[in-house]
């Protein structure tokens, strides 16, 4: 087992853990958006039925997971769980949310009562932020009352399925960047907000910066940006133009050289600032040939510190094919916003047990042909071999307790789940610019541990297979 | 030309406009949530130096516009319009985002003070939302001083590229669907604002419902959705989950019938709603086969005004596929809210106008090899033939004046261009739930006028050519 891997219940809980909610978590009441219409419908029908017939106090679990990976791809990687608890917090139904469900008669008098008092009072466990998972991989497992859970369904999968899909292509490309920082730059072809859940995603994948401010601003993040060739143009010529910035931002700026013409761009780009002119940024052409060229010219100007910034269409396979170039860091856009050809992750919100007649938890399943599941409170570990690398999947049932505290007792399986809220009180540390920072940090652990040919980007099966593991009853 | 075509100008502007924002409108100030910082830091850059030096009071255009369709498609739709009209009113700088730029030294002072008082006092001209577009249609044009224009270009594509993704797709789906209800049902496969833009673009798009109840509240949207497995699993068994539901919602409600067997849930949805049941739903198995044999189950179990809705993993071709089948309406899930395979559109913010050193507007363009543009304001008709169907995107340049009342002289074409903010002031009828029910409309008559290949799902070009037309000056 490496040595960098923190355990995976660290932060551990304590007497002195911040069992609150972060000031910076959106809440109602303070004027603050309440997220608790980011809801399916059905979801409320479900609550009205249950309400009536007495179901409703059930206690269930429901467990999230995708059962397959985007099609060739080795490993996939859990994101925005911070996020998913800030979302949760916020999750109160306040008088316009209610007003508007009673104007729409959407549901009776009964639920609409319960929903003012909503609180989430159950608990949640699940794989720590910036995990690696695979198909099968229960990720995440809410337990509570069915009414208190089964309203949580579509926020969670939201924030989970668009965060790991961006996480998930996010880490290919710092993976195949090895040891140069890629910079997120795609927040124009992200729905504003998903921009900046996008920027957070790929920061815990291994991103050095983003463009985004508002990513910036919410969760600490580097931001990075300089110039479009709207500033060239703007000027009457390019020496005008770079001459300006230079004089604006200092000779450590970068100047966008491909404007007109690059040898000539950077040409003036080190006329204009010296030879401690900081970068140049090339956003079209033939990449891997320009780096060459412009590598050189720089070198014979003397320019010889100062760095080339590549940012045009990248995605994880153009970051491998440069390799061998003299690129000093990568601006991605797109392709990470949008997951690289996988938007989204596919994982499902399903009740796999509940509380019976009887009060006892049965496990459940749907059972018809297609998108069946296994039934039944499960957790993971990850079996490890002597040199801490990952050889299994392995997804435990059987279990007679709720998890908040599960750790395998074999040495060779490392656990994966770790609480996140308990009886209602999330932990705060998984929040926030923290959240962020201890996720990036689990996500390097983690895919550092995975067998190598996990990082190929060619297509291939799950890095790992996923077994089951019966505990004795 | 159509009959049903408005005028594309429509509603026209006049003395009574409503030339405000309306109540509905982000804004700062009142609680509501500043847009200003979903901007890519290079854009404050740029203002900065170019505050500094002069240029940023110079006059200037520019323009929105995708350089090619997603590969195959025939057409793209104009999407987003009315929320980024909302996003561009709520674009300020607060107490909160000063303090943010000035703590992390973004930018200098004299950039401070001018973010503070920043107002949008340029026009903005645009293809109406819902409005076709092809390769090169020039989708939106903003034009005033380079300090107010530049700072939107993030905020502007992140909101028409993630919108027109959608509805593009979208698009096609109730192409292929003819005259059967399509639902989206995708919120949980996007980020949840995301989902929110998706539910309205799928309406613009001609989608008649969504699950999503905030989609819902703040456009207005019909929702729908009745119950997921988890309702059944939640129950001892079937039927008491179908008369738990029917109790609460009525016999008219929709009864998922494939958690456990599909004959088996049909018989009993029917024994327990009545023949007056409203409809099942089909989540899984091969639908088209399925709907078959549930259709001919129900009719003879007399339930024969009971309807068919299918949901599983549906797009275009799908639809399509179930063309033949006994099926109601389609609930489309993952592919509409990601865009179908095309999770964003490409669209692209760039300068093509500026005024030079001697005041006159001057067209500019990058030169340099790659993404190359056109430069100089520019203005779209759509040429028509005598039946009114669409023959040619004519993009017009050589205008020496700005464009919000730009009307084709000739009969065989069709303005495109329709004015959205004048000075400052945003046009609101675009915005909020009116604009939305003007974008479907537009929307409709913007595809029947499309030559009738344009329908085809099959890869192809897009359906008509983009020419230049250069009006004598």
């Amino acid at each position: 087992m490496s040595a960098e891997l923190p355990s995976p219940s660290a932060p551990a809980l304590s007497g002195e853990a911040p069992w609150t909610v972060p000031a910076s978590t959106p809440r109602t009441g303070a004027g603050r958006p309440s997220t608790a219409l980011h809801t399916d419908r059905y979801e409320l029908t479900m609550l009205q039925g249950a309400l009536a017939d007495g179901t409703a106090d059930r206690h269930c679990v429901f467990e999230v997971f995708a059962r397959r990976l985007p099609a060739g791809r080795r490993y996939g990687v859990v994101a925005g769980t911070g996020r998913a608890l800030e979302a949760i917090a916020a999750f109160r139904f306040g008088d316009e949310e209610l007003a508007y469900l009673s104007r729409e008669q959407m549901v009776d008098r009964r639920t609409l009562d319960f929903l003012a008092g909503y609180r989430f009072n159950g608990s949640i466990t699940g794989y720590a932020e910036g995990e690696c998972f695979f198909p099968g991989s229960p990720v995440l497992s809410v337990e509570g009352t069915f009414a208190e859970a089964v309203v949580l369904e579509t926020l969670v999968l939201s924030v989970l399925n668009y965060d790991s899909a961006v996480a998930s292509a996010a880490s290919r490309m710092t993976s195949a960047a090895v040891d140069r920082p890629c910079l997120e730059m795609g927040s124009r072809r992200a729905h504003e907000q998903a921009a900046v859940a996008a920027a957070r995603a790929a920061a815990v994948a291994g991103f050095a910066g983003t463009s985004n401010l508002e990513a910036g601003r919410r969760y600490g993040l580097p931001t990075i940006g300089t110039a479009a060739h709207a500033y060239t143009l703007l000027h009457d010529d390019e020496e005008t133009a770079f001459a300006s910035q230079v004089a604006s931002h200092g000779p450590g700026t970068t100047l966008l050289v491909d404007t007109y013409d690059v040898t000539r761009g950077v040409e003036r780009a080190v006329a204009a600032a010296g030879t401690g002119l900081g970068a140049v940024r090339l956003d079209s052409g033939d990449l891997p040939t320009l780096a060459h060229e412009v590598r050189a010219q720089l070198d014979r100007l003397g320019a010889t510190s100062t760095r080339i910034v590549v940012s045009s269409d990248l995605d994880e396979h153009a970051i491998a094919a440069l390799a061998a170039a003299p690129v000093d860091s990568y601006g991605v856009g797109t392709s990470v916003v949008t997951g690289s050809g996988a938007p989204t992750c596919g994982m499902v919100y399903k009740l796999v047990a509940r509380e019976g007649r009887d009060g006892t938890l049965e496990p459940v399943a749907k059972a018809s042909g297609a998108k069946s599941s296994q039934g039944g409170r499960k957790v993971a570990a990850r079996s490890l071999d002597q040199d801490g690398r990952a050889v299994e999947e392995v997804v435990v049932s059987g279990l007679d307790h709720a998890v908040t505290a599960w750790e395998p007792e074999r040495e060779d399986l490392r656990g994966l789940h770790v609480p996140l809220v308990v009886e209602g009180a999330i932990d705060s540390r998984w929040t926030g610019a923290a959240g962020v920072t201890i996720a990036a940090r689990r996500h390097e652990a983690s895919r550092e541990e995975l067998p190598r040919g996990a990082r190929r980007l060619s297509a291939g099966d799950p890095a790992i297979p996923t077994s089951g593991l019966v505990l004795p009853g």
